[in-house]
């Protein structure tokens, strides 16, 4: 009854999922590994004390016959071609966000799932399972706050290094703004516009640095995201949603509250992996209850597709400041309603 | 040495500003006393035991020789008359806002002021006098969170009769926040975008509500004002500075906090006159130090014109959901850098 | 119409009151001072510019005829003289705690004035007209939390210097608790025991340093009061009150909060002297308005009694630690029901 | 390399850990069951389709070839008898709360284990296991707040049954107190007392409720524990430690702070199971990776009894209000310093 994993790609996150399906969570194992760097593989099966082969190729770990289910963790520009072997083998594949460079490689995968009329896809959008998230969309559900209208949210890193650049804003930071909000109000992107604030003398010369985006929904709430990736203070996510009848803030992490030195305090993270981390267990998890019964839950790759989409509208608002970009998503597949 | 003051408009606020010029302030005294309703006058002398005298016009006030210093709280369109008119007598005046009904009112009264080269006129935006906003810019000015590069404002009342219009939530509800961010900010608006998100069914059908409006510096930062005036919870002003170290906000007013009921509870306000209600006395024991002095301090004539300017600009940005309308103001004059 | 005050001792605190009188207050004015230091009075004269005479005795202040009402605030051990001489005069008085230094001075002074059959002492206990603790009792007495059985306090200050003694901790600190708690609950002390945790480090040798007061009250009611002068961190004033149906706090005093350096923070007090800078104000214009019409509101020479009898006790138990020493106040007077 | 668990009891708590070894755990399987009543082991094994056996006494399951090592959640009477014969199988064993019925039993189990000098045992005291706790102790041993000094605590159930009586208040309630603070401060008690507020009138009659347990440590610190059972808002666990330079609190359960109907809210728990719901799990995996190493980990048989001893003397300072009962701990064997 214990679920055979395939893990393509032992980098820093590959060799984390693996730590949590050996010593952590319950129902699976690992028993296939491979990475671009072989020796990389062998490394990893021998630190977790694995029951693994180490394989030559990602193809190979899909195919292979002590393999149920399909982790994809390697190189971003890899993933599509890896998730789309592993719906042609209809094996249940977990894969890290991004599901595909390009929308058109989004769209390719959808099809393919759509095809078996079947979910096997689940993308890494690992805030869904956060607690606290999941307790503010409880609440907005439950209808204390009446319809939501607004959302305000904040994405702050301390800072970033110099490779990062303006789009990355999008692609690495708001996108995942641009999923939990599509789940949290259960809702559609129409639109997009970015507005850039005097930049911070802690970013890069290239870089644009605070950002505002401005998006329109399907029907009619209005968010704003702040990201702000050299804040100095920490690692900061703040989502408060405006409703018609009131309003519900996201938790803040848990903190000691402290009296010391002429000061209320309490600890702000500054590492973002300690953000969600509780988060990647329960996703993980959900993967493998779902993948146990030759299935997927959780973001699916319609919603791989939405955020690709929409990512690329607001990459398109940056490089026009005031422009007011529309979002258009194809007509969605009854498999994802 | 007490301050003899003439008062012209008895309605509430003028009622008020009497009440606490006669039992709660230091200094001064009232003296004279006109409404358009002259019983009003009357009347007023009477509930608070004044020694004073009701003319029938303001003019008179301003003229007669027991009145050092002015309080204009009548009807609006009247207000520029009567502080030019005190201008012209030499006396400090208090002006509850609006300063006058158009930007050109406004703009005359600055002329002459300027012709004087002496400042005594103070415009009624108590929110400077707020311990609560004057502890943000205290912070702000002390350099802790660094320059600011954007502010996140929510001016939220619970609900509004139907006579409230659209404009209104510029010129009677943002124009508090237009007014006030200028000083915390020492900036002054170049442009001005309205959002409107979906509708509140709690709004009545002819008003837009929420709206969100988006307003861009001399300096660069960015500021998004919520204006949420049916938002049923309570009467809730917001304001979160966010500068190239760290963020500050505005305290919330004092509450008692709670646990019953499976709750951790604090009372929010729902009447908006008791929110700002210690920076009345505040605001106008300064008109009187300063009018005790031959001149004023506090909101000059010209933050009355920034003010008529800026909200021009954001009524005209209402019409043209989506543009950026530029806000321009005169040369400041050297009298009120 | 204007109250006449004159006012024994121009100390710090005297020159204070005397300043608020002068500057903020409404209704009144000072007309004569005296200081054992003749100097100290006329340089105060000097200081706030008043219209008043400098008299050699507090005695000829109560005698003089341009004193409406009197304000004690010379050194403690002349209190009970100068409050018995205004009642032999028939002025109401303002006198600064202790009402006298004995129990049975204060007794004197309740029979005196018992004997007149009229309030004219009002004691210098600014806690009950702190804001906080005016809502906090509004909230009890709302009956929201229903009867209260329990209350936690802390009294901390950051440090104290090297005379301050042990039995000062009682008689200079918790002497607040005393007195508000009394008001709070309505209710009466009937026994207080003391606890001696480990000593800080930061205190000097020869001071118990953190104490802790129990106390029970008439109703059943049973109190800690956490006394601890070498806090280190601020001047900070806890007050939780536990009732069969929930609980209600001291709200915490109004700051700023930021997000800086890894941290939420908001700014605790380290200056006692600003905790309930606001209460002085309101607590003298509650005797200036009284004081007019002849006689004298707020805590009252039974409450200063109250708190002297209850000390006692404390400090008698501070001698015996783990023994609980009674508490018995006299027959309380109709004057004061 | 799958550890082999038997578990003797499946009660509410027996299932419950079952159910977390079996669908959440990582490393461990439960291999035999047995209950008194047998049908319901049976049924345990069928409602989470274990690959388990069903023994017919506790002394089989320990004795059985294919169990590694035991879990007592059985009825209190027996643990002591079953946690000593897993001792002389040389098996892990993982004993809920109470070690023993009696501190003498607890001292029989301390006896054995120390003979072996070797680890076996863990006791079910799931609060050193709970994440805010860990992190207010982290802080502790930072020294940022210094020696602590006092600790105020409070432990209130919105209610409890008609069979809860007094003693109850110590050994079901307390009682977790009791070990999380020995732990938190790495000290014990040498004395007790207890003190009885007024009773609330939603108690039992037969019930004192609230109680007030005070403990003194061997390095002198002084606790306070409010026992509120009957207090109606929710099940909230309260504690606040006051160190030489600051203070530092327990922090609140993760709650979606909302704004609705004129409060700021946010829900407090009112079923205990709720609240340490995730230390169950982080607790029986620390036992069953122990375990798995042959040896065990946590709370200890001499944590156990230390409970017990000092549970006993809070007991007997119930039975004489206002008395300070001495607290007396064997010498600890060498095993568990």
């Amino acid at each position: 009854m214990t679920l055979n994993i395939g893990v393509i790609g032992t980098g820093a996150i590959g060799r984390d999922h693996i730590r949590r399906i050996t010593n952590t969570l319950s129902g699976a194992r690992v028993t296939a590994v491979t990475d671009v760097q072989p020796k990389a593989a062998e490394e990893t099966i021998a630190t977790y004390g694995l029951d693994a082969r180490a394989l030559a190729t990602g193809q190979e770990v899909i195919a292979s016959r002590d393999v149920d289910a399909v982790l994809v963790t390697s190189w971003g520009p890899t993933h599509e071609e890896f998730v789309l072997a592993s719906l042609a083998a209809g094996k249940p594949v977990f894969c890290e966000k991004p599901l595909a460079t390009t929308a058109q490689g989004a769209l390719n995968i959808v099809k393919a799932e759509t095809a078996l009329n079947h979910r096997l896809v689940q993308v890494g959008f690992m805030r869904r399972y956060d607690a606290g998230y999941r307790a503010l969309k409880s609440v907005i559900d439950s209808g204390q706050i009446g319809a939501p209208l607004i959302v305000h949210c904040a994405h702050r890193n301390p800072d970033v290094p110099e490779r990062y650049t303006t789009d990355m804003a999008i692609n690495d930071t708001v996108i995942h703004e641009l999923d939990v909000l599509r789940w949290l109000l259960d809702d559609d992107y129409v639109s997009a516009q970015v507005v850039y604030p005097r930049r911070s003398r802690h970013a890069f010369a290239h870089l644009a640095d605070p950002q505002i985006v401005l998006l329109e929904t399907a029907k009619g709430a209005r968010i704003d995201v702040e990201v702000f990736v050299n804040c100095q203070y920490g690692y900061d996510i703040q989502c408060e949603v405006v409703g018609e009848a009131g309003t519900a803030r996201l938790p803040e992490p848990m903190a000691v509250p402290l009296r010391v030195g002429a000061q209320r305090v309490s600890a702000i993270l500054t590492d973002w992996k300690e953000r969600f981390i509780a988060s990647y267990d329960v996703e993980l998890q959900d993967f493998i209850d779902a993948a146990s019964e030759g299935t997927a839950a959780g973001p699916s790759s319609w919603d791989g597709l939405a955020a690709a989409v929409s990512a690329d509208a607001c990459v398109a608002a940056q490089g026009k400041p005031g422009a007011i970009v529309p979002i258009t998503l194809p007509e969605r597949p009854a498999l994802y309603v």
